[in-house]
This record gives C-alpha cells, sequence and structure tokens, in this order.
C-alpha cells in the first residue's frame, strides 16, 4: 500500500497484523493504535508537537533507574493506574479495597521479627501499627505476609536517598497463626510525588500540584486468597481530596491515634509521645469470582 | 474527589487540569487521557498487561542514545508519524509529497562541494544524483540546502557503526543560483530497521516484517518555501508495497538508471558500471495556506 494518509493509515496498519498469533496481544494492539490515531486526526497533532511528544517519552524512560520509575509516575498522574486497579478489583463488599502500586516499590526488603522496627536509623514520630488478616467471613487468615513501604518525615523513600546504605522505612512482616501482625516504624507525612523530571515538568504545565496525602503501602500474599496491593491513609490529611495519583478511598481511611509518652503497645515504655494504628485487612479468596 | 473508579476517574483527572495556560495544551492533553482511558476500559487492560506495557516504554525509552531514537522508531511502525506527516502536508497539487523523518537524521553533517561524495569510504556502486530545485510555478529556486542521508549497501547508516571515524552517507548539498544540485555517492538498498530492541519485538509479535524499500532521504531548506521533509524510492524495489514504516508515495518513485562502466556524470570516467538519478524538487511556498 502506497499513498496513505492521515485516513487510510489506520486500516492499513491493522491489516498488517493480521497474522498476530496471540490473539489478545491482536485485540490489545488494534485497540491502541486505534485510539492513538484517532487521538492525533481528533486534535489535528502537528509535527512540532509530534516531537516534542518524542522528547517527552525518550526523557521519561531516560529518567527510569533501578530505583525510580518514571513511567509508573506518569501513568498514576494521569489517572491511568487508578483505572486499571479499578477496573481489575472489584471486590465484594467488606474486603479491603486495592488502590495503586506506586513507583516506589523494590524487592527483597528485610524480613522483621514481630514489634521489630522497618525504619530503626530514621528520625520521627514513633509509630505502632498492628491488625489481623482475615477473610471475607470474618475468618483468621493465618501467616498471611505483609510487605510494607512508606516514605519518611520528609517524604522521602529509602530509594530517593543515596547516602542510605541499608533498607529503610520497608520490610516484611510475616502475621501469626491467628493472623496479627504488627511492627514499628515511623509515623510518615504526605510528601510531594518527585517532580524534578519530566513528570513534575507536565504536573506544572497542568497547574496540578504534586503533593499526596500520608499513607503507608501494603502488599500481601497469603495462601487461598488474591494478592492485595493498597496504601491506609490517614484521618484528617489535607490532600485526601486531591491526592496527585488520584488513589484515595475513604474505606482506607483510618485514624492514625496519638499518644502521650507511656507504656507503648509493643510493652516498651515509650519516653516522646507516640502514634498508633490498628486495623483489620480483609482478603478476597482466590477462588472468588475476579471482575 | 475518593472512591474513583474506571468510569469516574476520567472526568476527575480532567477537571483537575481546568487552570491549564496554554489552551492547546489543555486540548492535547484532554484527548489523550480521554483516548488513553478509552482504550483501557475497551481492552479491560489487565494489571498484568500495565505491567508489560511499563516495562516496554521503559525499554524504549532505555534504548534511545545519542545515535538511534527507538521511540520515532516505535511511532514508524505504528503509523503514527505517517499519520501526522500527511495531515501536515496537503501540499499543492505538483509539490513534492512529504514522508516520514525516520529515526537516523543527525545534525552537522559535512558540507558537500558540487559532485562531492558523501560516502568518499563506503564500498558500494557509485551513484550519482542530481536534480533542480523549483517551487510550484516551474521558478527556479536559488541556493537551496538540502540536507541528504542514506544506508550503505548492508542497509546500516553510519550511525548505527561504531568503527566510523567520520561521517559517511550524509551531507549537505548547496544549490546553485539556478536551483541545480549534485553529489555523488553509493546506491543504498531495502534494509530491516533496527529490529534487535522493544521496538523489533513488537513487529515480530505482531507478525510483521522489518524491511524499507531502498530510499534517499532529503530535507530541503530554501527562503520562502516551506522545509521538505521526504525520501526517494527505487522503482521496482520488492518492498514498495509494504513499507515497515508505511512511507511509500508513488510520487516519490524514480528510475535509479543502471549504466555500464564510461563517462560518468561529473565528468570523470567510471571504470565500473554506475548508476544515475536525477529528479526534480518542487518545494511550497511559505505564504502557501498550510493543512
Amino acid at each position: 500500500m502506497q499513498n496513505l494518509d492521515e485516513h487510510t493509515i489506520t486500516q492499513e496498519v491493522l491489516s498488517r497484523m493480521t497474522g498476530t498469533e496471540d490473539k489478545r496481544l491482536h485485540h490489545v494492539f488494534s485497540s491502541l493504535i486505534q485510539h492513538l490515531h484517532d487521538f492525533a486526526r481528533e486534535v489535528h497533532l502537528t509535527e512540532q508537537e509530534w516531537e516534542k511528544g518524542i522528547e517527552f517519552l525518550t526523557s521519561v524512560g531516560q529518567t527510569c533507574s533501578p530505583v525510580r520509575q518514571e513511567f509508573i509516575l506518569l501513568s498514576d498522574i494521569l489517572g491511568f493506574s487508578t483505572l486499571v486497579t479499578a477496573q481489575n478489583h472489584r471486590k465484594p463488599q467488606g474486603c479491603t479495597e486495592a488502590t495503586v502500586f506506586g513507583p516506589f516499590h523494590v524487592a527483597d526488603a528485610p524480613a522483621i521479627e514481630p514489634w521489630g522496627n522497618i525504619s530503626p536509623n530514621m528520625p520521627g514520630k514513633p509509630w505502632f501499627v498492628s491488625g489481623t488478616v482475615r477473610g471475607l467471613d470474618g475468618e483468621v487468615v493465618p501467616n498471611a505476609m505483609l510487605e510494607v513501604w512508606q516514605a519518611d518525615e520528609e517524604g522521602f523513600y529509602d530509594v530517593q536517598k543515596s547516602d542510605l546504605e541499608a533498607a529503610q522505612g520497608r520490610g516484611i512482616i510475616r502475621a501469626d497463626a491467628q493472623g496479627y501482625f504488627n511492627f514499628q516504624t515511623i509515623v510518615p507525612v504526605a510528601y510531594p510525588i518527585p517532580d524534578d523530571g519530566p513528570v513534575g515538568r507536565v504536573l506544572r504545565a497542568l497547574d496540578r500540584h504534586p503533593w499526596r496525602p500520608a499513607h503507608l503501602h501494603f502488599m500481601v500474599h497469603a495462601d487461598g486468597y488474591q494478592r492485595l496491593v493498597t496504601h491506609i491513609f490517614k484521618q484528617g490529611d489535607e490532600y485526601l481530596d486531591s491526592d496527585a495519583v488520584f488513589g484515595v478511598r475513604s474505606s482506607l481511611i483510618e485514624e492514625w491515634v496519638m499518644h502521650d509518652a507511656g507504656i507503648a503497645p509493643d510493652g516498651s515504655y515509650s519516653a516522646q509521645p507516640f502514634c498508633t494504628l490498628n486495623f483489620d485487612i480483609v482478603l478476597n479468596p482466590s477462588s472468588a469470582e475476579v471482575n
């Protein structure tokens, strides 16, 4: 085919891929190509804008590193991550809801003992987090594995800092046979997503702020239940209604309770005020219909 | 806004950017977000597919280098480049048509004297290229600047080779006061676009070949005329109807004439057979309505 114009090109691209063996891949690419082409026609994209787009995507890719995922950040601020999360986690009423994965998870977090501290060398208000993992009928889920990760009191994850020798603000917690889990950390604060790169430039161009409300990330694995990726947010945070990545769900907002100095939940004496959070995680059985 | 689902998210993302100062940017992003979201809903994109997409885009970005532009290549094989080129170059009948820019242009090509050789150290059949730059009414366009670039007889551009000390297969030609230009080079051949990276994986998954018909790239600048970016293709090439980047226009196909050994167009004696190409380039005045 020769002499393709902005109207005939779409059908030609689609007809070139009719031999695709993977039918799902064929379906996904067909829809993607149709929508990309429709977009370019709808706005009558200019060549200068196309060049800027190429430069932008290239800079997003080149900003990615083992400790920074700028494409996830881009997906997050465009609401794409929340869309995908939402349509893949229509859970039964009563389950803990899922929310966005975010760009800061890293594998190989350290294993943490009961009431162990995932942030042993970070300054901040002590925080004692505990809860029980349950199933949809209230049954205890024994021995779940919980990966947790969080920012520090300046709003940074450990992977954003170059001067740390060991993981901070992340750990792998094992719930006990009664589903009970606990650990110690520091209270995270609201923070701006990394806005010193191409995604930050987009936010500024669109007159948007980069802030996320304070939260704690969880990923929960348990035999017989669907994997859960979610956050717990802090009641009263000023960014709950304008999260830069659209991830807040009201069912995930909990009270983070402040206490005066005294006996902490782990039985130790805390000479400074401390914070506690206790909540149940309710998992969806693997056998349940997804979507 | 909290508790966004796959349907309510789109309106919320759009409503967050109502303060955008640049109205064109607002329009482009609004359409892009709507189409991206529609795509994800239409195919019910899964989280695993989203992860693969993030990994794919990251690898495309990280494959880019000063001498390789994998995002342009991706745009090319999806027909996006041809779409954008076509809708921005609805030229009056009689003008030389535009086609895709491609990923292999680099700035600072060497200046070439009349009948100078842009490929002095490359093996291949000698090729003598000449022509005249004109305007739409047949008038001569004096002193145009032509950037030309091409692959070698193995199908590689110089930027794809690490062992070259100087530019090869690219040059800047100055047409004379009568619009006449000429240079010497070698005959390029059909070649596969670089398919050892993420874009090559897409082509294979979609059961598509990576071949482009043989061509010579031109970018022509002349005062008072619109910039022209195009190719000249070779009559009879086997890939004219299945160009991997959808760039062939029948008006850009010319006869590349083979000659026995003898006197070449530059007046020299060629002891080996040689090839000639002569064609006019017709530019669109800057004052003409674009689109």
